[in-house]
C-alpha cells in the first residue's frame, strides 16, 4: 500500500512552476516578457525606509536576536491603534500577532482551529496557497462556488456547514479574483459563522488598495467580534517588503495563544529587522502609500478602459481591483496548456484559472488571473494588443 | 464531544513560560539574574557583518523582494561547497535547501515525510519544539531513553521501529543534553534507518561548537546518503544570527522538491536580508567563529571545572558540550517546581528536564538544562556557588 506524506497529498507550488515556462524562451528588446504572474511589487521600498533598516542592522543590538513570539510589542500596539482608527474599532495590542508573511498567519489560524478530517469553505476561485495549506493539514477545503461577479452567496456558504466545519475563509479585496467583498456581505457571513460557532477568517492583504474609501468592513465593531473573526494582514505589499516575511493576525488572545505554539515551533520569531521596516512605514509612510493606491488604482483603471479591444476578442473580464484582474479567455483548450503557449507565442506570463479552481471544475479551464501591479498604464495596453491578436481556435458555445 | 485543534494537542512554548517566572522577581546589581534558559548569543554579529547587511539594505534592491522558496543560489551553493570540504561529501546545491531557522526546516522535512498517526523515534531528552510539532502534525513521538551519558543505543532504536514508522532523528550536539554523538554511533543509526527504508534526520544546529575538529560524522561519505539522510543546520549560533532567520536543510532534490511546497505555504521564502548576512558570514567570519568556539569551549571546561563543589552538594553533570550542560538535581520535587523557586531565591533561570522528557516521565523532575553559551566562567563560578548553597530538602534515594 502506498503511503503518502503530508505534502504529497498537495500540488507543487504554482508560481515556481510558472517561472518553469520561461525556461529557453528568448524575449526580444521590441517584445520583452510581461510578467502579470506574481502578486509583488518589483521596486524596493523608498529609500528613507532601506535607509531605517540599514541604521537597525548598525544601531540597534536586538536587531540580530530573538524577539518575542507573537512579534515586537511596538509593532503590535501600532497595529492596534490604526486598527482602532481605521475599523473605528475596539482593538488591543494583546489581539494582534506579527507573523512571518500573511501566508504563515493562514496556517496558523488554520492549525489553531482545525484538527484532521475537519473541514473549511473558501469561495472559488481560491488562494493556491490557501488550498495547500489545508490539504497538508488534512483539512478538506469545501469549494463554494461563486456568482458571475465572483462573489460568494451566504446562503449557499450556510448549505456547506456541517459538524466538521471549523471555518469560513474570505478574501478581500479578492485574490485571485480583484473583486472588493461589499460590507454586508461580509457581515452577512459574519453572522452565519457567529451563529453555527465557527471562525471567520478575513484576509485583507490587499486592503490598502482598495477602491473603496473608509472601512471595508464594519466587522470589528461587533460586540465580541474575538470570539467569531480572524484578520489577516500582510506588510508586504503596503511597504514593498515582500522579501522580509511581515505579516499579522488579529484575534482573540485566547486563539493567539494557541497561534503562539505554531508560530513558535515553525519559525520561533518574525524577523527583527522586517518588523522595524514594517513599523517604521506604518508611522511615516502614509502619505507615500496614498499615492502608490492611486498608481495601482489607474492601473485597475487602465484595465477597464482597455477591455473593450479584448471583449472584442472574445474576453470577459470577471473581476477587478486591487492587484488582479481575472478573466475568462474565448479558446479551446483548458488554461492550463494555453498558458506555457501564451509565454511562448505573446511573451505573457500569467497564470491559468485552473490554479485557482477544485481539480477537476470546469471553470478553472476557461479563466486567467492578470496581475497587473507591476504594469502601468502603457504596459496594460501592450498586454492586452498581445492578448487580442491571438488566433487561437475559438471555443464552442 | 470536545474538539482539539492541532495546537491545542501540545503544551505552549517553554521558552516563553520560563520568562513569565520572572515577573515580579526583584534582581539587585550585586546579585543580578544569571539567566541560562536559552540558547541564544545575546550579543549583535560583529560589525563588518552588520554593515553588510545595512548595504545590502541601502543598495540591494534584491533585497527586499521575494526570493525562491528554497533559497538563494549563492547561499545554496556556498553550504554545498563548504560541506563538501567539511564532510569530504558529494553534495550538490540543488540538495540544499534554505529554511527561515532550523524550526522551519524540522517541520518541512516532518511534513514532507509523515502523515496522520505516523511515528518518529526521538532519544530523550528531547527537543521540545521537535516533539511540539510532531503533535500538531498528528505524528506519533516515539521516545528512545537514552544511557547514563545521554546516548541512544541502536538495539533500543531498532526495537521501537513499526511499520509507521517514518524517521529516526538525532540532535548532535545534543540540545538539551550536550553530548557530541561519537561518528560511530551516529552511523550505526543511519544503517538502521537505511535497513528498514526510513529517514533519519540529523539536526546539527550546535555542530560549529563541537569539541571534536574533523567532520562529527562519515554519512555524507556513503553512497545515495541522501536517500536516507536529512541534514539540518541554523546559521543562528555561528554568527550571531538568531532574529534573522535561517537555517538550512541538506536532503535529496526528491525531498526538497515536497519540502518546496510546505515552504512556500507557511514563509513564500526566507527573508533576503539574513541569507545575505549568512552568505558573507560562511565566507569571511572562519577565523572568528573558530574564536567564538574557542570561548564556548571554555565556557564548557568551566563547567566541569566548577562540577566538584556541585557535586558534593549532590548534583550530576549527565552531559556537558555545545552550549548546554544537562544536570541531575539532588532535591525533592519536581523540577518544575523547583525552576521558579530557583528564579525566586537563586536568581537563576533555567528549564527544567520536565519540558525535555515525555508527560509523567520520571527522569524530567529530577533534571535541569543549563545553557551556558552566554555566561562566561566567572558567571559559570557564581552560578554554581549559587546552586550549591541552596538548602532545599533532599530527595531519598
Amino acid at each position: 500500500m502506498s503511503h503518502l506524506s503530508r505534502t504529497q497529498t498537495t500540488f507543487s507550488p504554482p508560481v515556481m512552476e510558472a517561472r518553469r515556462w520561461l525556461d529557453g524562451v528568448q524575449f526580444t528588446q521590441d517584445r520583452p516578457l510581461i510578467n502579470v504572474s506574481q502578486a509583488a511589487p518589483v521596486d524596493p521600498p523608498p529609500e528613507a525606509l532601506r535607509q531605517v533598516i540599514a541604521e537597525a542592522a548598525l544601531y540597534t543590538p536586538e536587531a540580530h536576536l530573538y524577539g518575542p513570539v507573537l512579534g515586537r510589542p511596538d509593532l503590535r500596539a501600532e497595529v492596534a491603534s490604526q486598527w482602532r482608527r481605521a475599523y473605528g474599532a475596539d482593538v488591543s495590542p494583546d489581539q494582534v500577532a506579527i507573523t512571518s508573511g500573511c501566508n504563515q498567519a493562514f496556517s496558523a489560524a488554520i492549525t489553531a482551529l482545525c484538527s484532521e478530517g475537519d473541514e473549511v469553505i473558501l469561495p472559488t476561485p481560491w488562494y493556491f496557497n490557501h488550498k495547500m495549506w489545508l490539504d497538508m493539514a488534512g483539512v478538506g477545503a469545501v469549494p463554494l462556488p461563486t456568482d458571475a461577479a465572483l462573489l460568494p452567496d451566504p446562503d449557499e456558504a450556510k448549505a456547506l456547514i456541517t459538524d466538521r466545519t471549523r471555518a469560513i475563509v474570505l478574501v478581500t479585496p479578492n485574490n485571485p479574483g480583484g473583486v472588493e467583498y461589499p460590507a454586508d456581505l461580509v457581515m452577512a457571513i459574519f453572522k452565519l459563522a457567529q451563529t453555527h460557532g465557527i471562525a471567520l477568517i478575513v484576509d485583507e492583504t490587499y486592503r490598502d488598495f482598495d477602491a473603496r474609501t473608509g472601512a471595508p468592513h464594519a466587522l470589528f465593531q461587533e460586540p465580541n467580534w474575538d470570539q467569531t473573526l480572524i484578520q489577516l494582514y500582510s506588510f508586504s505589499k503596503a511597504y514593498r517588503l515582500t522579501g522580509h516575511r511581515v505579516g499579522a493576525m488579529v484575534a482573540s488572545t485566547r486563539l493567539l495563544a494557541e497561534v503562539e505554539k505554531f508560530l513558535d515551533t515553525v519559525t520561533i520569531c518574525p524577523n527583527q529587522l522586517g518588523q522595524i521596516a514594517a513599523l517604521w512605514g506604518m508611522q511615516n509612510l502614509s502619505q507615500w502609500l496614498a499615492g502608490e493606491r492611486d498608481e495601482i488604482l489607474d492601473r485597475r483603471a487602465a484595465i477597464e478602459d482597455n477591455m473593450p479591444k479584448l471583449a472584442e476578442a472574445g474576453w470577459t473580464l470577471m473581476g477587478c481591483g486591487a492587484y488582479f484582474a481575472y478573466m475568462r479567455h474565448p479558446f479551446e483548450g483548458s488554461s492550463k496548456d494555453l498558458a506555457p503557449k501564451l509565454v511562448q507565442e505573446a511573451g505573457v506570463l500569467a497564470l491559468p484559472g485552473t490554479m485557482f479552481q477544485p481539480e477537476g471544475d470546469p471553470n478553472g479551464a476557461r479563466q486567467f488571473r492578470i496581475a497587473f501591479a507591476n504594469v502601468n498604464r502603457t504596459e496594460v495596453g501592450l498586454l492586452f494588443d498581445r492578448l487580442a491578436a491571438l488566433r487561437w481556435p475559438i471555443a464552442q458555445a
